[in-house]
């Protein structure tokens, strides 16, 4: 893979989702880090993600893995309306702690039609690994 | 895989989940059918859960999986709580209008130790085959 | 997804097959059947894909269920090289005795860009569901 | 996760291996570096494993994927029969051009009863990253 290139920066990814996707915002993300092929993003973890035994719900996390994966192609491919997720796995590892969790998220690939993320999920409370995704998107044509 | 038999009926898991995890309601699942290695949910599509498009949201689509999923599993294993989703996968296929889902899960495997589901969703409002999921679960010791 | 249509029958896949990829006749795969959505392979299993157990290794399952997305995307697009398969995920059911594998193909999604079959494949010998898989292929530009 | 610790070194993982699995070492595996939480496994190319174009087949990454999932469990929990891998996930990522393949392992969980695995691998001839699997296993009571 050629050497990666973001097409924004942590701000301008941030201002171009808001403004096309307000209702994210409630997701309560905030991306910490950005750097070529790598994206950290936090993600405020509420009342209605817990589960029964105070752990934290799956689709939260799936949640938090599908947003970061959105966010760091979207940092590298510019500001264009992306196609959804095409696939998506997940591994639940650990169960989360009541609390934010944290999301490091790697770009595997940035081909012209495919993209693929790898993302690790650690909790903000006790630093553990609790879950591992890998997402892939299609690329609209440019 | 030795036939299969239900341990409880849509009513008794529909109750069940309520009591040990009340928010679950929020979702807006209902058990339309539940036989023998299969069940079938709707849940309602809200506004939470559109996106750019006025499509619905992929975290959506995984939720419905992920709780069809627990209800198809627990229904066979009766009541006592479940370890959660050890792994799942989703392939996106179409893009749903905004609009009502509903998910066709059976189950491929139900083991001492683990079970796997398959589900497929399908758009209540354009009958189109929109998502196909696989999740598996970890059961606890008897 | 519109009625799915044939490009090609079976024995016009396996003539195409054999031509660009001689050696994949080793894997000893045979179309069954054939229709428009659906492919059933059957797979000569030997010596060399035995597990300790006398139980069949999980890459001949694997190699099974990528040799029928292969045959059923090719029988629906026609005699295009294609690209190869850009993902897939298997589940491991149950353990097959020694003998021959059958798979069910099915084709979940044929878009102009991406593919996506779904595959059961059961044991030629107990009958058991053994395996289940996804695929995704993505399309080469018509 | 506690911390790591290795029930074997890589001569005792492979002598085991060629022990109760002699086919396996047809593979042509090589464990290269072995340590708490990670492992790197080398396999080597032959002409069963080309597809047309020159490329190395996905069932050839996936066997490799599989077999470092399996040497870096085996590490860890020690000499005892395994059970077989419960699911994988792969993805795609380049053609790797002809040539041996190395795979980069980690262990993501090692619970009682499931492990996971990541699976990083390389094309040796070019050093770009190919593929990205995900690997459980279901481990037999102690």
């Amino acid at each position: 893979m050629a050497a990666l290139k973001l097409a924004m920066d942590a701000e301008e990814v941030t201002r171009f989702v808001a403004g096309v996707y307000p209702a994210s915002t409630d997701f309560g993300w905030t991306i910490q880090s950005l750097e070529p092929g790598a994206c950290t993003v936090r993600m405020r973890v509420g009342q209605n993600d817990i589960r029964p035994g105070g752990t934290v719900s799956g689709p939260t996390m799936f949640a938090l893995a599908d947003v970061t994966a959105y966010l760091i192609v979207l940092a590298h491919v510019g500001p264009r309306e992306l196609a959804v997720t095409t696939s998506a796995s997940i591994h639940f590892l650990s169960r989360p702690p009541f609390g934010d969790l944290i999301a490091r998220g790697r770009l595997l690939k940035l081909g012209r039609r495919l993209a693929v993320a790898d993302m690790h999920i650690d909790s903000a409370v006790s630093g553990d690994l609790v879950a591992q995704a890998t997402a892939t998107y299609a690329l609209p044509p440019a």
